[in-house]
């Protein structure tokens, strides 16, 4: 199974508050090119991978989605989601991704924010998505960015008064222990190449790919993101089934 | 125009005498990666974009091609390749690959060696290679991988013992130049993301991606290739029509 890593307290305190928890999705820089890669959503049926606490099953509903389903394996995210949540066409499910299954054709739509990156069986998902989507259906999903998951070390040296980001491990793939929030949180690490071809393996087409940086408006309101243009911290895909 | 330089003597020079050039296509490490991305050749019409001395092209005949296209913008590669070759099959043909025109529907497969980061203007090639394939041809190609173009001064440093490869300027496309095999050439920086993205805007799906390293074997044979497995050379790319 998955680590839990969202259930250890410490871990689930300093999550609770991140921005993008406290405020939702606009908190979150990379939310508006996200966004873009949405099909129109009114009478949609959709499906969130790792919903946390429930911001994109709530916007979907908003934008006219018919009904909506939001998975994670955190329940403490769960309950959050659930007190902030006043909606019968939303449902929760405690689940691990990485053993999930989904009724065939049940859904035009599976999103999934910073969560893939947790999963060691990540073919196992990509089929029960693909399976679960309809004919036409859009998978959507973000990760970190294989640059920021590859290195033995992760972080920036300068060099020369630039941000330099030293990549090393890039080809092998696997776990990755880093601290965020908590000591301890294992990540897997796979190429861009793995996510891409995992996804084309499953039947998928690759509609649009997106490694993301902040804008120039971005960087104007908070400086300190630039240096995320230096290497993307998050990798943005739009897939077809 | 795309900047020639293998017209000037000195990176020709170095050029000529690279294993690759002098040995073939064995003496490329990738290779068999790229070899491995390639439909099956019996009969099929076959266009090579960015030729130089013509090895790939006499191998696809030796495969069973019908028949073979050669492109390049050096003339003293041509005049290489020409002499190579004695096959009435293979044309060799000058031309600059930002504003080749190739008639419709003319080939069921165009490839491409480490040529197209070269490219300023790829948006116009890859819509003529589109037009140029028959329905479900193929297009392979190999490129130098994004992290070797981004970083404004590229090269290894050693960390701990471990080599490591800075990156930064991942998101700013556009020129790079360097120093290799003669001062001053120039190559065209792209995101990963850019790249498959031109491809999909020219109508291609994707069929495979492999972010190439060297395998154990060829480690084994070369110990100093080891660190090229920390952060991938090559980009090579399988898309169909």
């Amino acid at each position: 199974m998955t680590q839990n890593i969202y259930d250890t307290p410490e871990f689930f305190a300093g999550y609770s508050a991140l921005p993008r928890s406290v405020q939702g999705l606009d908190a979150a820089p990379e939310w508006p090119a996200l966004r873009a890669m949405l099909p129109d959503l009114p009478d949609r049926r959709v499906v969130d991978l790792g919903c946390g606490f429930g911001w994109f099953c709530r916007f979907t509903r908003e934008a006219g989605a018919r009904e909506v389903l939001g998975i994670d394996v955190s329940e403490n995210m769960l309950a959050r989601a659930r007190e902030m949540t006043a909606d019968p066409a939303i449902t929760y499910r405690r689940a691990d991704l990485e053993t999930l299954t989904l009724s065939e054709g049940a859904f035009d739509l599976a999103y999934s924010s910073l969560t893939l990156h947790y999963l060691k069986n990540l073919a196992a998902l990509f089929a029960q998505v693909h399976r679960a989507l309809a004919s036409g259906g859009r998978f959507v999903f973000s990760i970190e960015h294989p640059l920021m998951t590859a290195p033995s070390k992760q972080g920036w040296r300068i060099e020369d008064g630039r941000h330099v980001w030293p990549v090393d491990g890039y080809l092998a793939e696997g776990p990755r222990t880093t601290d965020w929030l908590a000591k301890g949180v294992v990540k897997q690490h796979r190429t861009m190449a793995a996510y891409l071809n995992l996804l084309i393996a499953a039947g998928f087409s690759i509609l649009r790919i997106d490694e993301w940086g902040p804008t120039d408006a971005q960087i104007a309101a908070h400086p300190e993101w630039a240096c995320e243009r230096e290497r993307p911290p998050f990798l943005l895909v739009s897939a077809s089934r």
